[in-house]
């Protein structure tokens, strides 16, 4: 056990209680005086020229401020990673999500009067759906533009030599794995209220993960629109999910800036239910085909991975997600050769988005059902054939990832241990097992991947820090408080977290990639240190003693085991302030990991450290019907060190229950782009109800390089939960599911398959 | 003329568009989900037993949520100076504007109605009102637990040998002036809005120039409430004037706070017009017997003065005028022999409050009267009389004050330069002058004269300073702004100053003794600094020049007349960032002057510099109506530096109408402790009709220890008037008024009692 007083406590969520009381400010709480309403008109079409639109009735409603179409868009206003993106399009539509009017106006009511009073003339064109077929020649193309539907993006890579490896090789399987649509659903809608002052510098609350970026984009908008030099000031009010969704900036966000600007007054754009479900982006739906291959002793001897990913009609970050599944199909267990060629096609489907993983449960739900194809075929069982596998402290991967700890092994016999304890005889009862790795020391994506942290501390011993980091109910503000309550000898209710007002907090990437407890963590914590060294200087000063003999803790510096040499913190720091050329403490710092950009091969070890773990799982399968009921859930994780083992675990139990639903029941549904189930009826999200239980298991390999020894947790606990289920409904009845999710028609329909075929 | 590219410039109020187009958050603007109103009853009596309180009506009226009397205050909950004031009082009255209840509820007009039912009989006790006849033994006491009316404060000094100066001079002069109440009159009147989070954390909106202590205050209602270890967060929304008057917290206060805490909900309590009248505090009265007496030569050998003052009913911190009064008494003009002797004395009447000058107005009224009065027994022209009397630079005055750097000649030779342009034989008119010293670089009244600074740079070269100065209109942003920029080479539109938030900002001890800019500015100057050296530090990196060559300047950095050696700064901040170990760049700043706190004999060095200026009025006297008509008005005044000289000349101009309705017309009238005129229309407040020309004149006389050599201005604006204009009266009509205000009333009684009188 660790001697910490206030790290690795199971603190509850501070903000726990204002929720609760339903007192948390989110964006649809935000009133401002003489605030409009904002709505907007989507296309009618998948894929359509715009003849003509007509806003005169609109416009002439009473109530409407303002009415604007494509052509009140700068001309250099785009969004996402490719710039293809305008926030009202202009002349054609390409998806059903497209933006083709906005409107301000009154009242929410009046605003949603006046979108159907703009009439549009629509010229509807051949669209694209199916990413395959997109990429042949005579397909329609999305973009006119562009010479082909299939996106000049790089994601290649080949280590060692997959071809040679192949012929070594003793057994090799190959097989296509499917994943589809699925959406973040978060219980907070999208929404953002943008003002201008005089001097049209812009205020911005909006759902975000990224206040700096998201202000970098907004001035970029600004100067589209001619405001040169300008100040934006972005503030995330409390947001009610984020996993990855926010990871980038809507077209709802500038056109609130666009009809902000126009109409001199501020205006707010919140998403209803349905728009959450149609006009928010998704995860992106990948087609993997691999090949893997190991030598008769199941040493794995090589990946070979093509993939096709459906862009939809526009390029948001989410399409950069390739850059992230190339860590588990290089680093995923020890590969020598590794291949990887990943199309991104414009269609005229919805475009995606970053989600929890990035990218990861797509290309783990390939390996991890790969894995155990390979294993069986090679004899070996599973969790043997992992072990075999599995990665080491002080690995460097074909990709250059430095491993520095590595749980897989503790990870690997826990969970065996737990699933073996059970005895699994039982008819259409099996057990499956998959592991994942991730970044968990940051994820240098971005020329910085740095965060900024601002402490005070004031003279009853309350500290203010303020922080880069985004709390999105993650908990970052717990995780942040315990850090510098432990550094400082205070308490967390000592500690006030700021966060998410880029007025007020210094820079940071981004809540993404599971690195804020650890970047946002150690900038939090290099200041909290100055401030500790200044601490200690005081009291040596005023407890005449050497400053290495104090010790901070329970608001108290003192000398352990004397009596006499001990003075409660904030009398110390009155000290300090009330004499002579006194000061009150403050500090800054700035940490930015010393991690790599990928370089142009993709090698560069991107996080200063990875996170690995391990998942099992006990199905039965309902012959009849198809259904995969959830007996037993083991989720064993390696974090470096738990700041608050509590959030940790809700983040494991949050992960999964995520995974669960990928796993087996979440799918948006499209017909011809069209979003046919964009409601929480037909949506199926894992709900209460559906929950299983779920045992998490956590190893401490303290990290040298993390807060504490901590390392990221966000995202890892949806990993490997559909591979798991996947092997494990293979387990109890044989059949191989490898497109998601993993529904009761699937099942079902792949026994009746199996019974027909005739018995090995 | 300066180098300056900021400093110095006439750059207008930043939030001025914002004020003007109506958009300012004033806390009348303030609402909170679920938020009450509170409302408060005060007293019927100027002194009387309270015997009984029935609220039962008042707490059945639906929309009621609670009411309040002395019961429900905590014992230890008492505010002010000598913590003799609690919120609402118990057992007895002593004032009409003590608080006997107070009512939270749904709507304003509810909390209204609420008082209206609840039932108070009284037992009506004598009170007292004059604080001489209060200080007869036989008077009735306002505290029965005190011994005696007189307060037990030490306001009493003598330095060198007054009763023998006063045998050696030649000429002596001895005379009674009193002065009377008057109020701030800010066009916004008082309120706060107070909450509990679940924690019972305090964040509280208020009206206050003093955030950190009003914090400490509020911590301290908080612990007698049985709430320990609690934060306070303090908020000024934008405010609608200071002068002095929220330099301590008030009962509204402290109410809010207890409806909140027992509603737990919002509640607003803001004051109406007749309440800001009634209820807030005002500028203390004074009786002041001045003997002063020069030699031959004109050679001021001692001032000798005894003074009664009002104290009220409670003690503010108000009731500490007269540590700041010694200031002119002991320092205005050399003088070597000085005794003062001050009483301040309970009565049934208003307590007094600071406001703008605090005290110096009285004592200045005093001393520059009487200064013409010796001047002309003397037979000396009052203005050779100021020159031979003068502070110099390089004085110390007998209180210990050093005078660093001194303008009083220049201010002198200005003023009479300006009022002999005009010939001054016409009938009934005349002029006048009197001067002023102030504190001009802090004033040590508290432990720490501080105030800290945290400074932020962003990747386009835009700065966030939070400063713990507080803005309340006379412009502190605008004075950050100028000096950051300046010093970092930006423009002022670059600069974003965030204040009065506690949260946010670091500790200072208030808006008060005309600081701000010196302190204030000398923190946010010394984080300025701090970001200088290390921008200069990457700059000689990447231009490869030394930094010492570095010019910071109009957003750029350059070697002078080198255009190969030049870089928008904006782009060196990305490179910062943007490079291995990269940074964005922060520092902090706490400024505490090396000035002292005023020993147990009331020497010290008070302020790290002083200022000076000299007023002249030529007024014209309608004999028939005793009518004063300002022609001519001159306030010349020594700076320092003038950061913005369209802000500080605002300060002059508003400073001097201030003091002409404190000259001339503005009183607020007590019978028997009851406000007679709580009205605009009752109350004369000099506005934009009665408004004269005056000509402000400004010297530069570069403090060292000043940020860019600037002095405090905020109060001396309203420091001599009154005595300028009583001088220029009686050279007019030959008629000397004492006590303020100098109605026409006065003036033609003492005209019709001179006529009388034989002529000389």
């Amino acid at each position: 056990m660790s001697n910490y007083n206030v790290v690795g406590k199971r603190i509850p969520k501070l903000d726990a209680a204002q929720k609760a009381m339903g007192r948390a400010e989110y964006i649809q709480d935000i009133k401002l005086p003489g605030m409009l309403y904002g709505k907007i008109l989507y296309s009618k079409y998948a894929h359509a020229k715009i003849i003509k639109i007509d806003i005169s009735k609109a416009k002439a409603l009473p109530g409407v401020h303002a009415v604007l179409t494509g052509n009140d868009v700068p001309e250099k206003m785009k969004m996402g990673f490719y710039k293809d993106n305008p926030p009202i399009k202009k002349g054609k539509v390409c998806s059903f999500r497209d933006e083709v009017a906005a409107v301000a106006a009154k009242t929410p009511e009046i605003a949603k009067k006046a979108l159907g009073l703009i009439e549009i003339e629509y010229e509807e064109l051949e669209g694209i759906f199916d990413p395959e077929k997109a990429m042949e020649k005579e397909s329609p193309l999305v973009h006119e533009h562009s010479k082909s539907n299939v996106l000049n993006l790089p994601w290649k890579l080949h280590y060692g030599d997959v071809e040679k490896a192949q012929e070594e090789a003793a057994f090799v399987v190959e097989d296509r794995f499917t994943t589809t649509w699925v959406t973040h659903c978060c219980m907070g809608t999208s929404g953002a209220v943008a003002l201008f002052d005089a001097s049209d510098n812009l205020t911005i609350y909006t759902n975000t993960q990224i206040p700096s970026l998201a202000q970098k984009d907004f001035l970029e908008s600004l100067k589209a629109m001619g405001l040169k030099n300008k100040r934006v000031r972005v503030i995330k009010p409390i947001i009610g999910g984020g996993f990855g969704s926010k990871l980038d900036t809507y077209a709802y966000e500038h056109i609130a800036i666009l009809l902000a600007h126009k109409c001199r007054k501020p205006v707010k754009l919140i998403f209803d239910r349905m728009e959450e479900f149609t006009a928010t982006s998704t995860r992106q739906p990948a087609i993997i085909d691999i090949k893997q291959g190991c030598d008769k002793d199941g040493k794995l001897l090589f990946r070979d991975i093509k993939m096709i990913l459906d862009n939809g009609a526009h390029t948001s970050w989410g399409a950069t997600t390739p850059s992230v599944m190339m860590m588990p199909i290089t680093s995923l267990y020890r590969v020598d050769n590794v291949r990887y060629d990943a199309k991104c096609v414009y269609t005229n489907n919805t475009y995606s988005q970053a989600m929890r993983g990035y990218g990861n449960p797509q290309a783990t739900f390939a390996i991890e059902s790969s894995i155990d194809m390979l294993a069986e075929k090679a004899g070996i069982d599973p969790i043997e054939f992992r072990r075999i596998n599995r990665n080491h402290p002080g690995d460097i991967t074909p990709q250059g990832f430095k491993i520095t700890t590595c749980g897989m092994d503790l990870c690997l016999d826990t969970v065996e241990k737990e699933l073996r304890k059970t005895a699994s005889n039982e008819k259409s009862v099996g057990i499956g097992i998959a592991s994942l790795i991730h970044v968990g020391g940051g994820a240098r994506i971005y020329k910085s991947d740095g965060c900024g942290a601002i402490l005070k501390i004031d003279d009853y011993g309350k500290v203010d820090v303020f922080t880069g980091g985004t709390d999105m109910g993650q908990g970052l503000d717990n995780i942040t408080a315990q850090i510098v309550a432990e550094e400082l000898g205070l308490l967390v209710e000592d500690i006030n977290v700021v966060h998410s007002d880029t007025d007020v907090c210094p820079w940071d990437v981004g809540a993404h990639a599971s690195r804020s407890t650890f970047v946002a963590g150690n900038a939090a914590l290099g200041a909290a240190k100055k401030v500790k060294a200044k601490l200690l200087e005081f009291g040596s000063e005023i407890l005449d003693t050497p400053a290495e003999s104090l010790v901070l803790r329970d608001r108290l510096i003192f000398v352990p085991n004397d009596p006499e040499k001990s003075m409660p913190i904030d009398k110390l720091l009155r000290k300090a302030h009330f004499s002579p050329g006194g000061t009150m403490l403050m500090a800054d710092h700035f940490y930015d990991p010393a991690n790599e950009n990928l370089g142009k091969d993709f090698k560069g070890n991107m996080s200063m450290t990875y996170t690995f773990g391990v998942h099992g799982v006990r199905v039965k399968v309902d012959e009849e019907t198809g259904k995969v009921q959830v007996l037993e859930y083991v989720a064993a994780h390696d974090v470096g060190q738990a700041i608050n083992p509590l959030l940790l675990e809700g983040q494991v139990y949050g992960g999964v229950v995520m995974g669960l639903g990928y796993a087996l029941s979440e799918e948006v549904v499209h017909q011809n782009g069209k979003n046919m189930n964009a409601n929480f009826r037909d949506y199926k999200l894992f709900t209460a109800k559906d929950a299983v239980k779920i045992t998490a298991y956590v190893f401490e390999t303290p990290d040298e390089e993390g807060p504490f020894g901590a390392k990221g947790i966000g995202e890892p606990g949806c990993v490997p939960t559909a591979p798991a289920i996947a092997n494990a409904i293979y387990d109890a009845v044989g059949v191989r599911i490898t497109n998601l999710p993993i529904t009761p028609e699937k099942v079902l329909a792949a026994i009746k398959e199996k019974k027909k075929r005739p018995l090995n």
